[in-house]
């Protein structure tokens, strides 16, 4: 079943810079789909760093459990990604078949299996026969390139409607770095450590440890802040890698939180990661509305969080806005249910730039062909003011829509 | 927009027994549906007494808050029950529209405003004037009579495309005692506390203290083992009333939990509480399978009511169950994603009587086919065994179809 682009789909990509260090090749193993690639292998220069954040799921993927197990010696020379198959509760043969796809990486690369890091993306359940990669991978390390970055993004697609991608560029030391990142994910979209896939590169020289306090100051507010459908995959994986490469200008390598080129390094990833997360709400599998909850007010960052994924997560919300109804009443019911401290009487509901309820009840002279208005738009904002506390929180998501039954009802992906 | 009804409703009902010392009457008061009922008046013989359980939503509705300042008394005389409209996000209009609601239907019925109980049901935000009860509770005051129970159900109906009845009977002290009860809600279901709108009404004599913990000891594995769509109503309510008619046949009042003859009369109680809630699920929100999912082998019982919750409100769980998909993998997807103790490598799914998976993988000869058959039925068994304790629960829960978009996508209920 083709599924047609997401109409929220991104117009055009920036041009998305080659990274010194990093060169990749795709191929088409045949592990599900016809007629497209489904692996991609990207090999790293010696002196590569990694971090990593991974699902939190208590049924985690073979590959997670594989990163979980190499990622604290900060090392990567591959890493290899295959969609149509998530290698996910296949019990020992998944554990057999990920250490003989990183024993087949790491003789193409001539690095250790330790070295290389894995994801698998698709059917849960399936065994993943690893043979597929045999001779598969050995012909992508022959033909290495630095781009076109939308191979790699189109290799680990499965749902998806369309490939994302995002960079962000920043100087350092008088040298010019880049940062670039891929991503996937439209289904089973509520990740509490990560998205569903997602790699960001760099040519920064970056110790192992700094690259693991980026991604903890920026995943909060980029892939931990979007859901789908409130569903958390067994695969979800985000892995940020340093080539060093830019060191060669003479770029001072980031051994650091304190150096104070921390923020602005920082600031750059948290762009890409927030830039690929909201590319993923934008293909939530049946999307037609993109949608930003803002809560204020909450007793603390923590307690918005929780009130705006309860909004965000409401099928009685999300059909609400599938419906272009502003039924606001449902935002209460979503409050009330959170579980969070929240008084009805001092709740303020907005809906873009429309004050729709405030201290308990509806405005007086509330519009509803105002309100309806805002509906109209294919990007829409919620706010919610709970006028407790100065705890604030931001959430993406999108409308939930007969696209989302016809995909999960009767497809699997 | 008429609905049709349910596929999964209830052939028939058993006859509804009178309830001694219980009368009621039916009116169209025009609040929001034409050609309907939508108002509820039953009146208590001197001597009831009553117990319930609100909605733990933080913005409860206005008649919420009525029950919960009055219920600690113990006793009623009346109950008055208005669809179309759930008074809730009304603000001071709100609180005030209940209190003269509850003063015309004491000046009515002849009793203390503080022995009326209320409940509202339907479009959330909209003020509810009191003044359309005016005239129309004395004349119901007028007209009451000890059934049709039917009325009284329809009454009360907002999306519900069927009235939801139950009955149990049992005998005490050589006496017949009659258990009847009524309820409404087809959305916005995943009580934490009660169902959107429960009655239940005995002539058994029972102490309030007695009627509330049989409502603590039946609730957890009736009502609040249900859902739809895991939004939780602003205005749940659940009340149990006992006339203590069946004293006159010589029955002894049922003062204490430790009398022997609790467990039969709660056991009594639950049977009808249990009825209830299935029925609500059953005309779960374009609902065409009923799903019972079984947790055990949890570490607690809490434990396995969260996993199973977490199974029963995945919309991708929900979707597959529509499309008729023995997609086990999105089990394991759930499982996981519950925040709960669970163990991958433990882990056994059951579709129906099909074992689909255990030990952390698909079962040798699994059968596809077997499973698909499982997915045919309109009632439907999910299983899942963690293998790590002793801990059960059951809830009971729809699919998600294009029904459930439709009705709530384009209709403010």
């Amino acid at each position: 079943m083709p599924l047609s682009v997401s109409p929220l789909a991104p117009k055009s990509f920036p041009p998305m810079p080659e990274i010194a260090g990093v060169r990749f090749a795709t191929a088409a193993a045949g592990i599900k789909y016809q007629n497209r690639t489904d692996v991609l292998l990207v090999v790293f220069d010696p002196g590569t760093n990694v971090a990593g954040v991974l699902t939190s799921s208590k049924c985690p993927s073979a590959a997670v459990d594989w990163c979980r197990t190499h990622l604290p010696g900060g090392v990567a020379r591959a890493l290899v990604v295959n969609s149509g198959n998530a290698n996910a509760f296949t019990g020992l043969r998944g554990k057999t078949s990920v250490e003989k796809t990183a024993a087949l990486a790491a003789a193409a690369v001539g690095c250790a299996p330790s070295e290389v890091l894995l994801s698998s993306t698709g059917v849960i359940g399936e065994p993943l026969d690893a043979d597929k990669f045999e001779g598969v991978l050995a012909d992508c390390a022959s033909r290495l390139l630095a781009g076109p970055w939308l191979d790699a993004a189109r290799a680990i697609m499965t749902t998806d409607t369309y490939p994302k991608l995002a960079t962000a560029a920043l100087a350092m030391d008088g040298a010019p770095i880049s940062v670039v990142g891929i991503a996937k994910g439209s289904g089973m979209i509520a990740p509490d450590m990560a998205t569903m896939l997602s790699y960001v590169f760099t040519d920064m020289p970056v110790a192992a440890p700094v690259l693991k306090s980026v991604l903890a100051d920026k995943v909060r507010t980029s892939f931990n802040a979007m859901t789908v459908d409130s569903d958390t995959s067994t695969s979800d994986t985000l892995l940020l890698f340093a080539t060093g490469a830019a060191a060669k200008a003479g770029v001072a390598p980031l051994a650091s939180v304190d150096d104070p080129r921390y923020p602005a390094f920082a600031a750059a990833v948290g762009k890409v990661l927030l830039d690929l997360a909201l590319q993923v709400v934008r293909d939530g599998e049946g999307a037609t509305k993109f949608v930003t909850v803002t809560v204020t007010g909450a007793v603390s960052d923590d307690s918005a969080m929780r009130v705006a994924r309860a909004i965000a997560n409401s099928p009685l919300v999300k059909t609400a806005i599938a419906g272009e109804d502003a039924n606001w009443g449902r935002v209460v019911m979503a409050v009330g249910k959170a579980g969070e401290p929240a008084d009805r009487d001092l709740l303020a509901i907005r809906f873009g730039d429309v004050l729709v309820a405030e201290k308990g009840e509806r405005v007086p002279g509330y519009s509803e062909e105002a309100a309806s208005a805002v509906m109209k738009s294919d990007e829409i904002a919620l706010a919610a003011d709970l006028g407790l506390g100065a705890g604030t929180a931001i959430v993406y998501t999108c409308d939930l829509t007969h696209g989302y039954i016809d995909i999960n009802g009767s497809y699997r992906s």
